[in-house]
């Protein structure tokens, strides 16, 4: 076989709804069809959509999945379509006693399934099944490795590829879903198998990836190697749209690419947009005439503002949320929170509250008034002092009845009063103004500050998405710039807000005309945390401390040469700060973040769902005393090489 | 070998805290050893703990882990120690990546690791993980399974007992790790295999296994079935203690059982208690001479109840909080509550606050108090009619500024304002006071109201753990009943808080002096709630509607026959709350589950990490759209049989 024409379907899949999904891809099929297209490719479970969380448990969604798919296979005259959707063997069982379940590989030519003269069932089936970060696929479906034990054959012999005719010749289709082309930590590799069962004319990855900074990048290259291993091109096609799991949402980019048979990237489509593209592959080998095509940089702020800006606009639209209400501070976060939802809405449908108590400078009053002005928002001022004051003034001047003993009165503390401002901005104020504005309020909260729980439940640490909970602060300045730079071209974010130290403002202590600010010392501790949060292997303090002894913990977090030197006088400082943030990180951070709003996930690891955590308290290992003890008893010579 | 003398080891295991476990360990065998056990078994991963969340990521806690595994190995001489714990293999990666770590079961004995001659490893290892509700086992842990699919033998090859010397006589030891016991959805069944391997003279099943309703009845008919098959008798050994995954919080009842070789109960530890019980096994067969052991129902409210307030009170220890602070309308659900945290915490550690504004009837705020001094709990009134006034007038007369017109005012319907009202309760009162009373506050919200969202949040969603949030509204009835009658023995719980109509009191509609009270019919809504919650195979609209047509809802469901007869005048109307619910459930239900606080977990499915759900709204399937179409235009005779 030598010329096909293919149509990659990039399409958004809305999830959870089958029949919204099976009306898009009837569409495309018909566009795909008056393009004489011999194939078109659509997404993993794009069908039902892949984050549903339990919903795989009702028989009758599943039964509604079966329904919708007969109609797009019914669909597939004159060409042939490639689809993800469940696959349900109802007479057999998955661990968990209900009716089995399969990421399944559709291939309909002709209104009937193709493939079934090789496999146990008239589908494809995954082979390797994500169980990290967000992905849960082994919760609900069945391997094809669960398969073959269960058949007593190697996975092997069920990894055969995928005769079809077109146009009259024979074509070997080489059908894997999403992760079975990450093949690198399994014991077991798709691709490599079913090349073995070759020669194989097409590869086609359908994926459902969400984005992730650096993750296409990275694609680039293990799928180049992949195809460039097999000499066998290599066709991938990823949804649009987002997906979230609860407390995590997701977007997906889509950036569906077609790589030559020597690993070159010959198309892609356009990241984040609904997309139909027609492809004409010269199986015979070789790139088109055109040449490979730019990949854009996916590591960029650029590609993070992209990703914020397209998640809050569809998460937005599938809740039907058309007006947002957002508390300023005159500070980065709020500010940068503002642009990117202007952007989405509109001003005239974004209010910005400046919420002033005593503590609040005037510095930051103005500054939130010329930022309402340079967006054009909606813009109002609701003082709280009062509220607070009679707030305290009630709880302190009620009596407690007690049965043994005289009434007793209750006192609050400065730290007391500080989140009482918080929760009188948010729970009063704000919600029952976004009520009122037919909208919700944000969660202005960054990743730095839900780290170590610098916010208050049901204050700042609420709001319907926190849409900078995956940034760190210093992204966050890094968007403010590039907001201003690329976006507006102008400082719709004044410099002073960007100059400005940051600070909650909620006593004295915090004033940011005398410069003191927030405890947290972002170029550091911005490194710290992500080590702890972020890495793939998690740093605890053990690790830390043992980095610092050996005079590498700069190149081993990443902060700036020389940094912890400059901050802290010697190892007991060291310590006691590295024991507070850790207290707080695995403390009253996780009791916090247990009730926070879903946060909106660019990074390889993003709060909720994708980090797992349990309220378990404060824990050090026996080896971290040991060595914090050594440091302290300035014991270093007994200290590891 | 006759006659073994075994130590039951029923401890309470801290989750992330190997330091705490093994030292409770090495107390345990230092008993054990005084009265001469010939072996003492611990729970599955009773030194690092079960539930951790993502904390396996660690490199350095595993080693941590391994340390202290040392620790108690060392301690076994002159007895066999068995206990779970993580079991890594360095040179080998899991399928992220990652180290590879196996849920492993240890033998030790005289200071050395038993069964390695038999088995790739020193350890043994699950060879079934459970990945439903709450469990998680195979994101961290490489099963026997995969490693026999790795190793490319069958897994049935693995499953070899453990040979022992004790006393100088061979014991051959069949080691299992909870589900391994649980094998009936599975295609392996890890005890017929080992048994087939036999003779085996023990069984002994690791479990870290946590409370549920009902499932220790059905333990006992499982394994009693299993021992009988195989006529080996089997030692079950379960841990005390909670563990939590964030927002779902687990009792570990114990209830470690010894089942003779004729499937009968030998002796059984009791539940919700740290215990070491001796137990005299004659392996030749045959009971003891005082006969099978009673078995307590685990079935009925009192159950319930002794798992709650052991959670409670554990929960309350593991977060270092001494004293609460609980916001009481005069309404079931915070009187039971009450009564529970009471219980725990003793009268003078429990503050009662009432918070009347306009809408709430003398009627209640007189049984708020009359609770309070029934139970001799601190108490005050703190009313909210001023606060809420100031606020709706604040927000209504501000004036918006907009840069393209006048300045524009809010208005706050109702609705609105009832909101105003819950939401000053607990994020402006209750929040503030508990802080001053050096407490926290807790959430009073039943099942049901969670289920449908019937609840604000930051308002009475709100507080730091929701101990009634896995009770339907009609089981904290009868947990109130069962307070009064068993627990009290008198009306600490005044008869007309249980007799007055369910309501929120937010607006003069909700009157209980008219027997106005809450939308939700709760002897049906409960039930069919339920049937869309905890059904193992969940039930959606067009289930429901499918058993309505057929007359069969109220078998399908469990509610009272003809109750729905009752409640709606026709289909039209039955349709009506039915979409109004479901909608509810899976629209704003969702959004206000991903931030509310953390369910104290009693029955077969909890809200929290033992329900996935994504915020993905409203969906019909299509086979539910043709129902209604049908029934709605009386076409019955189109109806399926």
């Amino acid at each position: 076989m030598q010329a096909l024409r293919i149509a990659l379907g990039q399409m958004e899949v809305v999830p959870g709804r089958p029949d919204l999904n099976t009306r898009s891809m009837l569409d495309m099929i018909e566009s795909a069809r008056v393009k004489n297209a011999d194939m078109i490719i659509f997404p993993e479970m794009c069908v039902p959509g892949y984050f549903l969380g339990d919903t795989w448990e009702q028989r009758s969604f599943l039964r509604d999945c079966e329904h919708y798919g007969r109609l797009v296979v019914e669909a597939s005259s004159g060409l042939c379509v490639l689809f993800g959707n469940v696959g349900v063997d109802w007479s057999k069982t998955g661990d968990d006693g209900r009716v089995r379940k399969y990421n399944s590989f559709f291939i309909s030519q002709n209104g009937e399934l193709r493939g079934g003269d090789n496999f146990p069932y008239p589908f494809r089936i995954k082979t390797l099944q994500p169980n990290y970060r967000e992905f849960d696929d082994t919760r609900h479906f069945y391997s094809l490795r669960k398969l073959a034990q269960e058949m007593g054959v190697q996975a092997e012999k069920l990894l055969q590829p995928v005769n079809l005719e077109i146009n009259g010749k024979l074509l070997k289709l080489g059908c894997i879903l999403c992760e079975d082309g990450w093949s690198d930590d399994y014991n077991l590799e798709p691709i490599a198998i079913i090349s073995s069962k070759g020669p194989v004319d097409l590869f086609v990855n359908i994926s459902s990836s969400p984005f992730t900074t650096g993750k296409n990048s990275k694609r680039n290259r293990v799928f180049s190697r992949q195809v460039r291993d097999n000499g066998v091109p290599l066709a991938y096609v990823n949804n649009v749209g987002i997906q979230n799991i609860g407390k995590t949402v997701y977007t997906f980019d889509g950036q569906s690419t077609v790589y030559s048979g020597e690993g070159e990237i010959i198309d892609h489509c356009p990241p984040f947009s609904t997309e139909l593209k027609i492809i004409d592959l010269n199986l015979s080998g070789g790139l088109r005439v055109d040449g490979p095509a730019a990949v854009p940089d996916d590591w960029d702020i650029g590609s993070i503002q992209l990703a914020l800006s397209y998640g809050i606009e569809r998460f937005l639209s599938s809740i039907g949320m058309g007006r947002v209400v957002l508390g300023v501070s005159g500070g980065i976060d709020s500010a940068v929170g503002a642009c990117l939802y202007t952007s989405v809405l509109g001003p005239e449908n974004v209010l910005l509250v400046n919420m002033p108590s005593r503590y609040n400078s005037t510095t930051t009053r103005s500054l939130a008034a010329r930022l309402a002005q340079n967006l054009g928002c909606l813009y109002t001022v609701m003082p709280i002092q009062e509220s607070v004051d009679r707030t305290v003034q009630q709880i302190v001047d009620t009596p407690v009845v007690s049965p043994v003993s005289d009434d007793v009165y209750l006192s609050l503390s400065s730290f007391m009063q500080e989140n009482i401002q918080a929760r009188d901005r948010s729970s009063r104020v704000l919600a029952g103004v976004a009520s009122a504005f037919g909208g919700g309020f944000t969660c202005n909260a960054n990743k730095s500050e839900m780290t170590v729980g610098y916010s208050t439940l049901y204050g700042d640490l609420a709001g319907f998405l926190a849409a900078l909970g995956d940034l760190w602060k210093h992204q966050v300045y890094d968007l403010a710039h590039f907001i201003n730079e690329k976006i507006y071209g102008c400082e719709v974010i004044p410099r002073e807000i960007i100059d400005l130290v940051p600070s909650a403002e909620l006593s004295f202590e915090q004033s940011v005309d005398e410069g003191k600010g927030d405890p947290i010392v972002y170029p550091y501790h911005d490194y710290l945390f992500r080590a702890f949060m972020e890495y793939w292997n998690r740093a605890i303090p053990e690790d830390v401390l043992d980095w610092y002894a050996r005079g590498v913990l700069e190149e081993n977090i990443g902060c700036a040469k020389g940094l912890p030197g400059k901050i802290f006088s010697g190892p007991k400082e060291f310590i006691e700060d590295l024991e507070k943030w850790w207290g707080l990180y695995t403390g009253l951070g996780v009791a916090k973040r247990i009730q926070a709003p879903p946060v909106l996930a660019v990074s390889r690891r993003a709060y909720g769902f994708d980090h797992r955590e349990s309220q378990n308290g404060v824990y050090f290992t026996a080896r971290y005393l040991e060595l914090k003890q050594i440091i302290l008893d300035r014991r270093r010579d007994s200290l590891p090489q």
